[in-house]
């Protein structure tokens, strides 16, 4: 087969490119920074976000929506965060034909118009907690953009919430961090993240602790997949997010923010593309089984319909390509950059012998199986290739982490992968040291792998790497 | 029981505000013009665009994403096109710290931005169709903004089509217009639009036809719900969106662009609520049941939950209040206002008597059924109220609608409703006339009902009204 992407080896970021493009998943915008997602890649997204929807509202958030346009004042009320955001904002300072009174910024991310609006419906210990979430695009100005991973203007989910007792707050910000994005990245992307903590220095701009979720791309570099923040009473005071309590007595409430962004697209294709294109685990994938006719002729097309009403009947999401007038080949080409799952190949030679051909996407192998059994290979295909797709990335990211006990080890590893570190053996001061030469500390772990409540916790594991 | 709203007869525009404020669907934001929708309105929202998406994707379109900043050239290559919508812009001068070499426009609509991408995608004859559709916000500055009608930022869903041939272009435009829209919009929002043709004069800016979907509000008043445009070669000619022709040759394509927005949250509040509140169509309702615990004791809550339970396994979507520390009066009220289909109340005295109270938010009425029998009564109520519903509008749109057959008296009628009226005895003329009394031609219709080719077919009928 002609080589249809640069080898990942070769060069890993025009490979990313390749893909992108060949796969037709999404193209750079006109304005410097931002993309077209296009069909193959927006169906993604919209499965990803039916995912994460349903595991959002299971865990009790309402979806609403704040506006775009956010006055300028409004990101001065929290002095870190106007100073985390105000180097990326996009200003509107027309509108309607007339220069504006006050100018506007294009939202970064919504923790002040949304704090305005908590301050409004907040009012007993009775409201609380106030769960919300919104579906959105935010715009950030990208000096240097990088399709999906990081776009001037991108689509996300941003949940906001508002707590009576800290306690309750970062019950809640855990809740989202394991039983919605960890549950949502393992189970469905496949993607073994590891669940952590931000060091201070990394902190969410106005956060009081910000929890990450951090995963290995193919040439061992991090990606922030996503992020659940504890913001302490720092909005609250801001915005007067205040309520009577039960004892009476008037309290600022606690309040949260969570997000994940089409971002989780470029985890994707890095966590579990190959050099043919990308493999989309199946229980992510908006076309798990794609029917293809290899020719026409004896009744294939024939077939082909029949089995892809069958695949549809046991709950299968599936494709069908009869485009008999383009070349077999450039069409197998093109399925294998999409990444579907299972391809079910249909041809005359093969159905004379009552068979179809079922190629799997994660190994590529190929096997006849008798018409009358594809529906059953093929269920018991895509429940097996989701664990392998996981488990392939997990003996990865293992393959590539190295355990050294000082800073300059760490940092040598992070060449090829993640370097665990004790946290003690590196401190704030080393942290800045490795930020000087391009390594983050990527998140603070316990011994047992759980998630720690500060940086001062005795015994804290730091996980080192480059990143995106 | 006591006055919740402004009654509809005393200041239908106060009532609608009280409306939406004491129904919790939206709020205003703090920049001139923009809303916040709320959880009450924006599942609403959700239910439309899980409605709308499915007859979408029958039709053949896949959702994508394209950017919401446009560089303002691209604004300028349709010359009716950025006429139209000058006067509307919010202007984006600086990102980033810095002022932009070319300054951005936030996309009013996305017909240029998607027409550039349609250019580089679209090579062959085997191109076309090309069918996509995005939700998305845009924003068009407004200076009398009113809350879901006229927002200075909405959400809607745009579509977006090139085509080889005019006839196939005019047929997909119709396609979504009857099969997407109408269906939606009587079959869901059960609003008995009236389906038509813009006026050349009302015509969407840089299209060759404009197809319109017109409601009549409570008060007489028409609101435009959706639209669907043909753009002939327009944009084509301006984004050079060509393709080599089966039969050899460059052709330019054939577009066409169709819209419906958050505005049909405006619709539907106008057209199915009275004094009590928002009336919400079963098929639409996020909420369709919604099992309330009167107050509790002797088994109340357990039999409210089982309600809950068995009306869930039927299908149905149901809510459960059983905040009994809260006044039942109160709630009740709420759920009123909320437009909830039908609500099961379970109380001490009813259950007592094997009974829990359906009573329909249609009608008002309160019945006592038998508990074993509620499932079956909330399913056929839910089937009939959908109906009733839609008739209610119907009727209410025939007795608002008078034939005449002269300018003047359509002027006049338009005081509480619709003008039919021959085109003939119009014309583009009296079109002017009429608009400089505020009075608008809503859109022509042919004598048996069917949607004109064009305004110089004979025996049109013209249907004037004041608008929203």
């Amino acid at each position: 087969m002609a080589r249809v992407l640069t080898p990942r080896a070769e060069d890993f970021p025009r490979w990313y490119q390749d893909l992108i493009a060949k796969a037709q998943l999404a193209d750079n915008g006109p304005v410097r920074g931002t993309m077209v997602i296009r069909p193959a890649g927006y169906s993604i997204w919209e499965r990803m976000q039916a995912e994460m929807d349903a595991r959002i509202k299971i865990a009790g958030a309402e979806n609403a929506y704040f506006p775009l346009f956010i006055p300028e004042s409004y990101l001065k009320r929290e002095a870190q965060h106007v100073e985390g955001f105000s180097p990326e904002l996009a200003v509107v300072t027309h509108g309607g034909g007339k220069q504006l009174s006050e100018p506007v910024v294009v939202r970064p991310t919504s923790e002040t118009v949304i704090g305005e609006f908590m301050a409004k419906w907040v009012d007993s210990y009775r409201d609380l907690p106030l769960l919300l979430n919104q579906w959105a695009n935010v715009v950030r100005w990208e000096l240097r953009p990088r399709i999906f991973l990081r776009t001037s203007e991108f689509l996300w989910q941003e949940g906001h919430t508002a707590h009576a007792t800290e306690e309750d707050a970062r019950s809640y910000a855990r809740k989202i961090l394991h039983e919605v994005y960890e549950d949502f990245m393992v189970g469905v992307l496949g993607i073994p993240v590891v669940v952590g903590r931000k060091t201070n220095r990394e902190r969410f701009a106005g956060a009081t602790s910000t929890y990450t979720l951090e995963g290995m791309m193919g040439d061992g570099k991090a990606l922030q997949m996503g992020t659940s923040h504890e913001l302490g009473q720092n909005f609250a005071k801001a915005f007067d997010i205040s309520y009577s309590a039960a004892s009476g007595g008037v309290e600022h409430a606690w309040t949260t923010s969570w997000g994940t962004s089409t971002r989780m697209i470029g985890g994707l294709i890095m966590s579990h593309g190959d050099d043919n294109g990308l493999r989309v685990p199946p229980r992510l994938a908006p076309i798990q089984a794609y029917v293809m006719v290899v020719k026409d002729g004896d009744g294939v097309t024939a077939a082909a319909h029949k089995l892809r009403d069958a695949l549809r009947d046991a709950g299968v999401r599936v494709g069908l390509d009869d485009r008999v007038d383009t070349a077999f080949g450039r069409r197998a080409v093109d399925a294998e950059l999409k990444g579907y799952p299972v391809r079910i190949e249909v041809g005359p030679r093969d159905l004379a012998a009552g068979n179809a051909v079922v190629a799997r996407r994660y190994d590529g192998s190929k096997t006849p199986v008798p018409v009358a059994d594809v529906v059953g290979r093929v269920l018991a295909v895509l429940e097996e290739d989701q664990q392998r797709l996981h488990d392939e990335a997990l003996a990865f990211r293992e393959s590539h982490t190295v355990e050294v006990s000082n800073l300059a080890d760490a940092i040598a590893a992070t060449a090829t992968g993640w370097a665990r570190v004790p946290w003690s053996a590196i401190g704030v001061d080393g942290e800045a040291q490795a930020n000087g030469q391009g390594v983050t500390v990527r998140c603070l772990v316990r011994a047992d792998g759980s998630v720690p409540g500060s940086q001062e916790e005795p015994e804290l594991v730091a996980i080192l790497g480059r990143s995106y």
